[in-house]
């Protein structure tokens, strides 16, 4: 059945392919695109080429830092671990890296890879890499804030494990990553 | 702290708003935003009043129905759970037993809400709802298939939740939703 599908893979002809919509945060591409059964449809996506990261820092007294940060689609606030894009050149654990260090001024050097996953696999091509930073520590030497301008950090806060589960029953953490993400940990955890 | 930025959400202002894209399946939009600041930016983003629904469907023997559908942007197959989008006029309980029913000839009746996310808040203002479906059967009636056009599903096979977590870690599920939802109901579980 698999290898049928393999062979299926093959019949899907991409005709053309054209960028809608580009900006440093997202873009759109609709390919014209020819099926197994030879039907021409449009098929449109976002996320061409883009990867992504999500870390969860774990510090040495196993409080995990979260930054509280608005959510301009959501018109709220979120509670969330930290992520960001895979720059051109590096590799997602250098990304990593960047990123908990420009979000939360944390530095950490054993990153451990749970899992690749597709955000949004029927709509959007991205895929994030999920980092666990179990060495993090807080860096004392922040010079000046380097945030994305869309990012609009606000704090951050250090918090339990229970804590945080408690604040994503009570929707106060709502995006679908950091969830995952903290689900991941709590998988990690049972499994050692 | 809290409430500093619930005055500061008043203070984000959406200038003008215009859509850029729309099929039945994705929707971009563009604003221009008024920051706290005083500063004009251009925010982009999609899903602009979208909710989706992600179904765990857990049939009497606690096996778990898995679909194999193509996903076109990822040029890949992968096993995943049903969902799908909110029908205007809908809400999202009557959505999970339609896309059920729809995508794996499956009914329900109890469905239990296991949370509310954001699939990627910074650039999409899509909620999905995930919902538990305990008493799941098989149904004998199916007449014709009513698929999606872009869903390309190939065929519904039944799983443990040990084979199917082995799967995740093997990468063979890798939508993001699926292993969330997968997650969400190991918390339910060990909450009982």
């Amino acid at each position: 059945m698999k290898n049928d599908h393999q062979k299926e893979i093959q019949n899907w002809k991409t005709l053309k392919s054209r960028e809608i919509f580009k900006t440093p945060y997202l873009n759109l591409t609709e390919d014209l695109v020819r099926t197994p059964g030879g039907k021409e449809i449009k098929y449109a996506y976002y996320g061409k080429g883009v990867k992504t990261v999500g870390i969860i820092p774990v510090l040495k007294d196993k409080k995990i830092p979260l930054i509280y940060q608005f959510r301009y689609p959501h018109k709220k606030y979120s509670w969330d671990l930290p992520g960001g894009k895979v720059d051109d050149g590096e590799i997602p654990k250098e990304a990593a890296k960047r990123e908990l260090k420009e979000e939360m001024n944390i530095d950490a050097t054993r990153f451990i890879l749970l899992g690749k996953f597709a955000t949004s696999p029927g709509s959007n091509a991205l895929v994030s890499h999920i980092f666990l930073a179990l060495d993090s520590r807080i860096s004392n030497d922040r010079d000046d804030e380097v945030y994305d301008d869309t990012e609009f950090i606000q704090e951050m806060k250090l918090f339990t494990l229970e804590e945080i589960m408690a604040m994503v029953k009570k929707g106060e953490i709502y995006n679908a990553q950091t969830v995952l993400c903290l689900l991941l940990y709590k998988e990690y955890l049972s499994g050692k």
